[in-house]
């Protein structure tokens, strides 16, 4: 498919970091809670190789906070998931699948709990600022919504925990996954956290203030200038890899969370406060589910857009939602929606790509990182 | 600003005339709703000339449009904007200004009443939908809300009567402005406006199903070959002649309908019903509000990023969110935001551009067309 370019519109915000992307050489973007996000610097390929043996600097600023505030904070947040937060720790973030009232994906953020009453909901690509605030204008709850001035700078990869370590010392850089600290930022106190969307080793800093951005992103090159610090981005690749979904791409408002693979996260139950939890008791038994998929034969151009998968019959029996080569794992990598009758690991199948040619597929057992 | 390429993605959704939009040649695209829209075709300035004289057909899917159904349709509407919708008649359209519980703008779309108890919401840059059903849900209000499969193709400029005379009939081409008509298109029943996004003649064809796109599209261009038909989309030049605002550039969640400008749709007063009544009653005297504004000299590049306007002092008052050069008008033609002290008609005052030259500007009294 080709690629047009993209007008310039206030519509489509910029972050505090774009000028530096673009000066490091940004090729393409991608928009993203009505904001810019790169999408690659060098090729998706050799972004990879480089995120994977030493330190990158993202720009994730369209992972926009949702903050809640209040008593009823918690109440709030746990009508719109199944996930059960009471055990939450102050220094904790969590993956919450959210749901709408029928039990049907409408994000997939982390929540990140700051204090007792105080959250952050670091969102995927929709606006859940309007429906938390829909809920509670309509329950009259008693809480505060809006977005604060939050541009999260995602350092990532290897060679990330010694620039965390150089940056903010021992401590800091030896938080445990999806923990999070508090740290000085020019004199301003902010959280970083260890989480990230790849399988690298990584934190993000949740920079509250624009006007840090650049000094901040200045001192992470500086800092890291040995470690070969790079401009980086979420990498089509290594997602694949390390079976992290898109939301809006792999799952999407048509699927539930048990579809989506999402029930390890439910083990203990869902949520009664959750507005679906009738509506996910009755269909906790998915027909299709999100799995690994690997493409047979010669590397493939990257796959953004659905392609059903069929069986030998021609049959439509679900879709690859994204795929692309792997070098790492020499093959081509894919994330699917597979229907039950053929979601068991080896089940073989077939897509037919763009050029018209067919491949083989393969259902795996696990994703490869 | 230079415009980097658009990487492909299923969550920037194509539309059911995508295929065709870049056969005409589409040279940008912007994302809007999650989905892709055309920004130019050939120049701005040509795009907008040929608008001016002919027909063009635009793909407008991006206008998603919020079904919403049930007992309390109207309920809820109504809690969601100042204007008072009692008094629509079933083919009519009204352009809403949406607001959250605090009054500020989350969204300017049309409402479009189908009959009693359904309406269609074409909304503008924000996800509403899940607005709606959070308020719905917080209310436990007896309604239906999700998306329908509708995809609007516009029909724009002075031979679109013409145009939609041959394929519909005399009657289909003489709707009154904002109000809606049946038409069979392909043995189904589709309904379509007189509306659209400039100030040229328009109409809005809401095309039920997707499959119908494509077929719908070619019979448009087959019997408008020799009025030079061609695609289209949204011109910035004219649709800031004409004073059409941009939600997300012009109109931000920072503003009140009454900054936007938009106090003459509240002439007969706020509905009591609207979540921010008591809000907007407090603040209907706003401090600052969008204006025409001519940039004097030689032709700019057009704005589609807020520039501060300064007074002789270097004082901040108010920004500039649309501007481009006028042929037609000779001059440069602005949207802006002026604070109240120099909102009065003939205010003089200045702008420094992104090369740094300053230019004079002034408020005018109206919009050009």
């Amino acid at each position: 498919m080709r690629s047009p370019l993209i007008s310039g519109s206030s519509r489509l915000r910029r972050t505090p970091y774009s000028k530096r992307v673009e000066e490091a050489g940004v090729k393409s973007y991608t928009v993203y809670n009505h904001m810019l996000l790169a999408t690659a610097f060098d090729s998706l390929e050799e972004d990879c190789k480089h995120l994977k043996k030493a330190v990158q600097v993202w720009d994730v600023s369209v992972q926009r906070q949702v903050e809640i505030t209040g008593s009823d904070s918690l109440r709030l947040l746990q009508m719109t998931t199944p996930r059960d937060l009471n055990r939450m720790t102050d220094d904790q973030c969590y993956y919450i699948p959210m749901v709408d009232e029928k039990g049907f994906m409408i994000n997939d953020p982390v929540a990140v709990k700051l204090k007792e009453d105080r959250y952050w909901i670091s969102i995927a690509d929709s606006d859940m600022l309007f429906y938390f605030k829909g809920l509670a204008s309509g329950m009259k709850l008693d809480v505060e919504i809006f977005e604060p001035d939050v541009n999260i700078l995602s350092i990532q990869g290897p060679k990330s925990v010694e620039l965390i370590k150089r940056m903010f010392g021992d401590k800091i850089a030896e938080t445990k996954f999806f923990k999070h600290k508090k740290v000085n930022i020019f004199d301003k106190e902010m959280i970083i956290a260890r989480s990230g969307w790849s399988h690298q080793s990584c934190f993000e800093i949740y920079v509250e203030g624009s006007k840090y951005g650049e000094a901040l992103w200045d001192k992470l090159f500086k800092v890291g200038k040995d470690l070969d610090v790079r401009a980086g981005c979420p990498n089509l690749i290594e997602r694949i890899e390390s079976g992290l979904l898109s939301f809006g791409n792999d799952i999407t408002p048509e699927h539930t969370p048990f579809e989506a693979g999402l029930g390890k996260f439910l083990s203990s139950g869902i949520n009664p406060e959750c507005l679906a939890y009738e509506n996910l008791k009755k269909n906790d038994s998915p027909k299709r589910i999100i799995k690994p998929i690997k493409i047979e034969g010669s590397p493939i151009e990257p796959i953004t857009y659905w392609v059903e998968i069929l069986d030998e019959n021609n049959e439509f029996s679900g879709y690859i939602s994204s795929a692309a080569w792997s070098s790492e794992f020499n093959t081509n990598v894919a994330i699917g929606m597979v229907n039950r009758k053929y979601w068991n690991i080896g089940s073989k199948l077939k897509i037919i790509l763009s050029d018209e040619s067919t491949r083989n597929i393969t259902v795996e057992e696990n994703f490869w990182s």
